[in-house]
């Protein structure tokens, strides 16, 4: 059974559903494919700051009710080296800019609300998604559902499946050029429901290894601490965690920690990559599919909005305006902005984690480094406009 | 023969005769024991630039004339990322800062033409120097001098006898912690009588490696290209050094640099170094032999300058105050600035150089980083608040 629309999206993440809504609200037609249900999707325990340009394109779509009861909104975040705590007063260095604490789960309840409100074509649970014909003008995306064999004829196609997705793999080998840095530790983090020990995020440099005092609500705590790579979960009691954690943050934030049972842990490896170009024939990448960024710096979910943010727009002037500028530079365009948080993200990573081959030079480089950021407010200012993050490249 | 001093300065480097002329003005008896003669230290082709807190060391000390008339003030560097140049304007962004070309040859011709008018004490040519009685109240300093055997009765030593010298190693080993980088290439540098192709440094980051246009006045140019560690200058005809260059620089600058005849060309290898502490009972250190950066970004002599100027205080301190306050806090002072000195060499290092062993990623990286800096004010004041040099450390 074969139908037809503009823009097929492969995937309902955040990439795939921010664009669906762009694209609603634009009345162009696009239909979303989706392997797994809805539960499972916004199931998924992932990012929980937003930057300016997330929380911006949240109220632009008219989704931002919940987000704006219950968002926190952080105006600084701190650093703590081997215990001793400064802040960085991220609104103050950036004219107002701040962040958003709201889970990537709520997020992703709010956009499939939307979405059923507002009549979007979602298929969910379909198996043996395929990509036809991207180089050509009539693409087309395959799949089976209810054991019936489907067919959508359309004239984009979106890849928002993510790093392990198939769209990536649909550009040829030839054509696509990745990069990649695999680091030599993982983040072992957990949620707890206790209150969080400071109302802003704690990002911590400790001898023993990085450690990030975060939260989803003023009741619900995200901790994590740096750990090896062939650490197992079943290693980690609460009280160890707690312990490592209370250690890592220095007697003073460590003693005012409220501990209580975990109800999630899980050991998530740290990897920086990014495929080259992000667009193939009628094929265009965004978010995971694209490109991965260690947690440092909350970038991930962020860059699949922006991403789609500058998508939408070429899409838009390519159905209404009938124009290939837009489309023909969004590789280019979305690549500028990628890079720049990737090297943000590889930055914050490096000078904030414990390397097992590191030397002497190089801890008392990370040392002189947050030394330096204490005390220049040029630093301050580099890390704070970054972190709230880089304005969309321009068109 | 003995006599009797208060301060000994072992080397009459910039880091010796600065903090010579330091103490004499401030009425401390000091003697500078110095293995060569002038015109080899005087001869010896090393830095170039100058921070603010050098060029208003001479100022104060009153041997800022001939660098008043002859030194090139500098608001600004160039950046090039494959031969696509940007600039950063130093003094608009640090609040009118600037540094200033003027060879060390110079600055020693300055140093030492004040030292015979004033009379300060220099042992020129002394052999077998060595130190005595370190962790006494009463330490001393031996050596031969015309065949004869003396002897120096001092109550503080200062080394300042460079990487190679005798102080650093008198500090038992159980105490000296250092700290090393070595890069994995070098700089061919060469001394040409033309005109520079810029007013101003260009630091050029490209494909084939890392170049850098400088100069020590309107008509000598002082150029380098990056160049392996095993490569020898009999390969480097001045022709092929041109051609490299010019290409390096890109087709726009490298079209218009003026060639001509070397008359110096070397290679020298690119190290980070740190020796902590800098004190060890009555031996203090300074300049190159506790610390060595990468030539990258100019700090070298600079660094040896605010070493001494932040000892004089303490020394000034110790003996008309007789306060231990200032001697016993140097160490720690010194090397908190010396620590971000050594980040940011190895920083500007690591941004414009091609390393070996570098993937794609990095080389991505690099680009996003020149990228973020060209786009970045706040980016561009950290770069030029180190460029023309941090302030002193509180003391």
């Amino acid at each position: 059974m074969a139908t037809r629309t503009q823009v097929a999206i492969v995937g309902a993440g955040p990439a795939g559903m921010f664009l669906a809504h762009l694209l609603h609200a634009a009345g162009i037609d696009a239909v979303v494919i989706e392997r797994r249900d809805r539960d499972y999707v916004e199931g998924r325990v992932r990012a929980g700051v937003l930057e300016q340009v997330t929380v911006d394109l949240m109220h632009r779509l008219g989704i931002a009710d919940r987000l704006v009861r219950e968002g926190l909104v952080h105006g600084g975040t701190r650093l703590s080296l081997d215990g001793d705590l400064f802040r960085i007063d991220m609104a103050a260095l950036t004219g107002g800019a701040t962040v958003t604490v709201y889970g990537q789960q709520e997020v992703m309840r709010d956009l499939f609300d939307a979405a059923d409100a507002r009549g979007l074509s979602i298929r969910w649970n379909v198996d043996d998604v395929a990509l036809h014909d991207l180089d050509s003008a009539r693409p087309s995306v395959s799949w089976r559902e209810d054991g019936m064999e489907r067919r959508l004829d359309c004239d984009i196609v979106v890849g928002c499946d993510g790093y392990h997705g198939i769209s990536r793999a649909a550009i040829p080998a030839t054509v696509l050029r990745t990069f990649e840095r695999v680091y030599p530790f993982g983040w072992l983090g957990i949620l707890a429901d206790v209150p969080p020990v400071e109302h802003e995020l704690i990002y911590a440099n400790h001898e023993r290894g990085f450690a990030l005092a975060s939260m989803r609500s003023a009741t619900r705590s995200r901790y994590y601490v740096q750990c090896g790579l062939d650490e197992k979960i079943v290693d980690w009691s609460d009280e160890r965690f707690w312990d490592e954690l209370c250690l890592r943050l220095g007697p003073d934030v460590g003693g005012r920690v409220t501990r209580g049972p975990s109800f999630e842990k899980t050991i998530a490896p740290l990897r920086s990559f990014v495929a080259e170009p992000m667009r193939w024939g009628r094929l265009f990448l965004a978010g995971d599919a694209a490109h991965i960024v260690p947690p440092t710096g909350a970038k991930g979910m962020n860059l699949a909005v922006s991403d789609v943010t500058m998508l939408g727009e070429a899409l838009v002037e390519y159905f209404d305006e009938r124009s290939t500028a837009g489309i023909d530079g969004y590789s280019a365009r979305a690549l500028a902005r990628v890079w720049k948080a990737e090297r943000f993200s590889w930055w914050f990573t490096s000078i904030t984690h414990r390397f097992p081959d590191m030397d002497g030079f190089s801890r008392r480089l990370q040392m002189a480094e947050l030394d330096y950021i204490r005390g220049s407010e040029a630093a301050q200012r580099t890390l704070a406009e970054n972190y709230v993050g880089l304005p969309l490249t321009p068109a």
